[in-house]
């Protein structure tokens, strides 16, 4: 950038700039003393984890609420999905998954002696490629490993006749989809297990903690036998465990929360509609397609940054905002595929190189003032304005 | 057992049974208001994880009370092992271990690719037999995995010297060694790694919780970027990492107890002294051996039973104890090696099988009344009598 537009910036800077930083996310919390609360009864018994009665309570609501026949709490999203590889019995081999995703998601299959085999992302969204699949399957592809970025779901339907004819299970990565329903159904109810992660980061969150969801009886019980150290009874230990428990603390929160998670959705989808109206129409700005059936959880706000048409390219406009104290998160750059410990060798991706480029995630929490989004969207709107004199 | 003896036991039950149950363990929980009040802050900052202040504290506090250089808190001490076990990049081949231990232990190899190779424990104790080691290293022994057993530390010295000549790392579950001393300074300053339990059922608890301790600062920075995804900057990911965080709820339990743990073992040191007072000269009945150069944690009261002289074997007694209420727990049995999941073929473990099957645990618990203790061992001492008429 050049030195007029750096000293314009300086000077909106100074007048426009927050005067804290405005993070890309905050956790949802309810009032500690709700927490303190729900908490009380499981402290009076002494009883603060091993499928204590909070916890017993937040499996079933949240079986309840998000439409899954079956549910299992983890301490945290990452345990969960690397116990989801064991109730496969995934050893060895490889694994189908996209490179635009957070680490973990692939870093488990290496904790299990597999390895990914990147297929790239859709031309028109920012999920795994059905269409790219068939070509990559080989005799030691064990499973296919989708993500549902943002929390739009991907094309289950496609996904699920490549892996129906190859006979291969299907876990969804689905982090960041808690609540998304899709053609009036939780997008839980695809692929073999769903795990999703409550992370203070995510729309719903126990501070650390996760869930496996599944409609398989049996992959259900595997996933609770596996979590608890392989345990069965007092003197039965049937296979090699881990523990992946949430105690009752995390359990507390999550229960505390329930009740004004609607709020809060409806909260985002407010703040999502602010971004849209000032955004859409900004040359060079790409923003998320919401499908038509999809009830979303507006859980990420991504804008996608032409550098030819908007004059800044993503990078810039990533440090330029933190001018303004606006701490935005570029999900996902770097891709999974170019670490060097999880560089498959799978060609080229180009789409997901060029979205790991180009995408800007921004602020976006239930607490978030509507008034902030309207500043950070004329914000970002001025910048490009700006740039583009 | 014949009837005389069951009428009577029922008999006695009725008059000296407790009205509910007696726990082997309840968890040392300070007052709710006190963890309220530590996490307030934190509330209030809307930081519930990811290194919190609180979480930074409780590393700090907990290193210092200690005595070790370098502490990594976890969610759990399963996850703590199971790192560890990646901190050293063991993967593929041998452990020589002990089967005298709780699943997690054996389980955690078998996620990493490794198997166990089970060495019978010390004539005279519970620990595994640094006369036994040698004999089962072989070119792909990859480490060697202690556990100091209900606290007490392993020969430390002996290992030293084994592991030292073969050039192989030590990593020793010390889940149940919380705050033990060995000639004056902390057990944890032994071996490569030492891996810490703060499970609801130990001494020290963050409900569910853990910690690696070291003394090498190397392998305190790899096990502090596994824990959190191989993450060590914002676009840089080096190795294929777990989340392994504790999360600031856990921090604040860990925090709000501090001040009451020295107190809370002097309780324990009390019961462990009644138990003794009355157990000590029972025929039959062996106690745990407290070597003088040991600083314990009274975090256990086993006792063995030894069925010819004291009367009744251990599963007799165990299941007679639940006639009056009192839940007491057979650790370890079974042993790890007769599972048919990790029944790794290394002969008989003669000491090791005798131990399983007669060690008994009693109740054991800060909170535990010292006229409860004084009960429980009346009670067995009259089992005793009776059964030997």
């Amino acid at each position: 950038m050049n030195t007029a537009f750096k000293s314009q910036v300086r000077a909106m800077a100074a007048s426009m700039g927050f005067p804290e930083a405005v993070y890309v996310t905050r956790p949802n919390l309810p009032p500690l003393d709700d927490v303190m609360n729900t908490l009380k009864p499981a402290w009076d018994r002494r009883w603060i984890t091993n499928d204590g009665e909070l916890h017993i309570r937040l499996e079933t609501e949240l079986a309840k609420r998000l439409g899954v026949p079956y549910l299992n709490l983890f301490c945290n999203g990452t345990v969960a999905l690397l116990t989801a590889l064991k109730v496969l019995n995934l050893e060895e081999g490889a694994v189908i998954t996209t490179p635009f995703t957070f680490p973990a998601t692939v870093s488990v299959l290496y904790w299990c002696g597999l390895r990914p085999v990147y297929c790239d992302i859709q031309p028109d969204g920012y999920n795994l490629d059905p269409a790219g699949i068939e070509a990559l399957i080989g005799p030691d592809t064990k499973a296919i490993l989708p993500v549902h970025v943002y929390g739009i779901p991907c094309d289950v339907a496609a996904i699920k006749d490549i892996a129906d004819r190859h006979g291969l299970p299907v876990i969804y990565d689905a982090a960041h989809a808690f609540g998304v329903r899709l053609r009036g159904e939780s997008v839980l109810v695809h692929g073999d297990l769903s795990m999703l992660s409550f992370h203070a980061t995510k729309v719903f969150t126990t501070a650390e903690g996760g869930a496996l969801a599944t409609g398989n009886p049996e992959l259900h019980q595997r996933a609770r036998v596996l979590k608890n150290f392989g345990i069965t009874g007092e003197e039965s230990v049937v296979a090699p465990g881990l523990n992946g428990k949430m105690n009752e603390m995390q359990a507390a929160l999550g229960l505390a929360q329930l009740d004004g998670l609607d709020a809060n959705t409806e909260k985002r989808r407010r703040l999502d509609g602010i971004y849209r109206r000032l955004l859409q129409h900004e040359p060079g700005l790409a923003l998320l397609d919401m499908p038509r059936d999809v009830d979303p959880n507006y859980a990420y706000f991504p804008v996608r940054v032409q550098e030819a048409l908007f004059g800044l390219n993503r990078d810039t406009l990533y440090e330029t905002l933190k001018a303004f104290n606006i701490q935005c998160r570029k999900y996902f750059y770097p891709l999974c595929s170019s670490h060097p410990w999880c560089s498959a060798k799978t060609g080229t991706l180009p789409r997901a190189e060029a979205a790991a480029d180009e995408v800007l995630c921004l602020p976006m929490y239930g607490q978030l003032p509507e008034a902030w989004a309207e500043k950070i969207g004329t914000i970002i709107k001025s910048l490009g304005s700006l740039a583009r004199i």
